[in-house]
């Protein structure tokens, strides 16, 4: 179908609603790279000469990656574009292009539907993405969406998950656990305090409720890593830190050692872990949506990029080592004793309940 | 989400289906313009130099675009890939690279969806199409899919809706009507015989269901069309000629005038319309997913382009004439008469009965 080609004639309240033309007049593309956008059956681009093109897609499914009763339709807008603006992030590339589909129920307003929009415009906007497209259908159960991120890299600015090697150092930016703890808050997930008096500050509850459904992708960091060679390779911790060091390791045929104490922690985090009695290392360790880059450096370049970061204003801290293939996934305990590391993928709103 | 991370561990029977290897294992890209497919955070390609970029997307959903009592899970990834070629056969371009979302209720197999992918696959193979990522998730109520395909094209090799021009002549490949056909009689919306005898024949019913399930996109055509600059406009037919036609008129800013007369029809779209006492011409002019080519040519191109689709065994028939935008769109029917085109947007497996 043509890029927003609207099919919503059967979808209810919407079915007057020139969807097509509204979304091309306030959010359409206007750069100069977009030969023709919205409107036509394909978006046309031109992107730099020379340059390789980036193509990422995520699907999100009401019921499985939202919850329209715990987020606002601008905040799960945001957050589907967030975690492809956090792809290409994870690549050291330049978001440019976005493609939206989504299947709508019936009983969904204009306004809602805007607002899922303006959500995502907004994720995209500090990075001069541009809405190019989409499709829109009917559903007869559940809000579907997903999205289509185009970036570009030049050819030899570029991250993968196949560079590790061992030797080299691992290292995280920003800090772990903060969207499960948030998402913990949200739903009610987090039980009630241990003891009464121990329970978290309104500045910290909102912290983490924030870092959960206003995450920030890390693009700049992730293209001046490319840019400068300093990463042998990157992912962005959309599943969970062992989950996601699970990806770099099988596609870099190592293995790798994770300090558990190294991991980064906010203040608020580890109140919410006091209060509610959690292993702050495990909501780490397991916790997903965070965002952040994992990112491997040869230990040569270990002093050029911390001072990067530092210069940079962004926290990156050293959380292991990559280790030999044979030696598998292991996690140095707080007490010091080595463990395989339980590969515990993160399930999105649904696993809420899995890290105590 | 990186291109084909499964987040399938908790989609029932799928849980413990490592998809994302097995699906990179047999439709995985090998081409020389993919540098990573299946497997990292994002797709990376390298097109041609100085070619211009192609995207389009389509979101089908179960019980409004398809139904699995009907259709089998190859005919639906088939048809699901066809629509998408079919966008860029309409831009005169190569399709190259195809990104697959899937979100899959419990109780489907490894098998079904594998075969979902073959049809998908099938389709895409002739034209030399790249699976190079996407995204799974688990779906609380039915099948969804979004497809997105990346094409390219020489930057002066292009066709879009906007270039039609007062005193063009209106063009369509193929025949029209016999998807429509088809799904009429696969789901039984076509009624009863008008009289006993008059039954169809079962090569005029197979034909029809196959132009439903098995729809050719017509890329050659659109590329040579766009390579000797034959065509001023051009759309792909999969909403149905009116509503296609409007899109040409909107985007060119240009009336149109079809006469219904012209319109190409199959010898078993008229049997089927004697038979079950259809109006053919309805059925050509409202039915959608024939995915033949609707274009615009300038009189002084006539000769050179029907000969060029005579020498490439392709139907092409003239079907009207582009007027001025303050004529509207009209039709010349049977009789003679002329009257203002019925805007009637094809619903797909929704709308099988709107036609009479």
């Amino acid at each position: 179908m043509p890029p927003h080609h609207s099919r919503l004639s059967s979808a209810g309240r919407l079915a007057e609603f020139p969807l097509i033309e509204d979304l091309a007049g306030r959010f359409g593309a206007t750069g100069r790279s977009v030969l023709i956008g919205i409107g036509d059956d394909a978006a046309i681009l031109r992107p730099p000469s020379g340059d390789l093109f980036l193509l990422t897609t995520d699907l999100l499914a009401e019921g499985v990656h939202f919850d329209l009763t715990t987020a606002t339709f601008e905040a799960i807008g945001y957050k589907a574009a967030v975690a492809n603006l956090s792809d290409i992030a994870a690549m050291g590339g330049i978001p440019r292009y976005l493609l939206v589909s989504l299947a709508i129920p019936s009983g969904h307003t204009q306004a809602e539907i805007r607002r899922l929009y303006r959500g995502m415009i907004s994720a995209g906007r500090p990075h001069r993405v541009e809405l190019i497209g989409g499709d829109t259908s009917s559903s007869r159960q559940g809000l579907f969406i997903n999205l289509t991120l185009a970036g570009t890299a030049k050819p030899d600015h570029i991250l993968t998950r196949g560079g590790a090697r061992v030797g080299d150092l691992l290292y995280v930016t920003g800090t772990l656990g903060d969207s499960l703890a948030g998402l913990q808050l949200l739903t009610g997930a987090q039980g009630r305090p241990v003891r009464a008096g121990t329970s978290l500050s309104k500045e910290a509850r909102r912290y983490l409720v924030e870092r959960h459904l206003q995450p920030t992708p890390r693009l700049a960091v992730g293209q001046l890593l490319a840019k400068h060679r300093l990463a042998t390779s990157a992912i962005d911790l959309s599943d969970g830190l062992s989950g996601d060091l699970t990806h770099i390791c099988k596609q870099s045929r190592v293995g790798a050692e994770v300090d558990m104490l190294t991991l980064p922690l906010s203040p608020a985090c580890l109140d919410y872990a006091e209060a509610y009695r959690k292993n702050p290392f495990e909501l780490a360790l397991a916790g997903g949506e965070d965002y952040e880059l994992l990112i491997t450096v040869s230990p040569k370049n270990k002093t050029k990029v911390e001072r990067l970061a530092r210069s940079f204003g962004c926290r990156l801290s050293r959380i292991g080592r990559i280790r030999s293939r044979k030696r598998g996934l292991t996690v140095i305990g707080p007490d010091g004793s080595s463990h395989k590391l339980a590969i515990t993928s993160y399930r999105h709103f649904e696993a809420t309940s899995s890290v105590r």
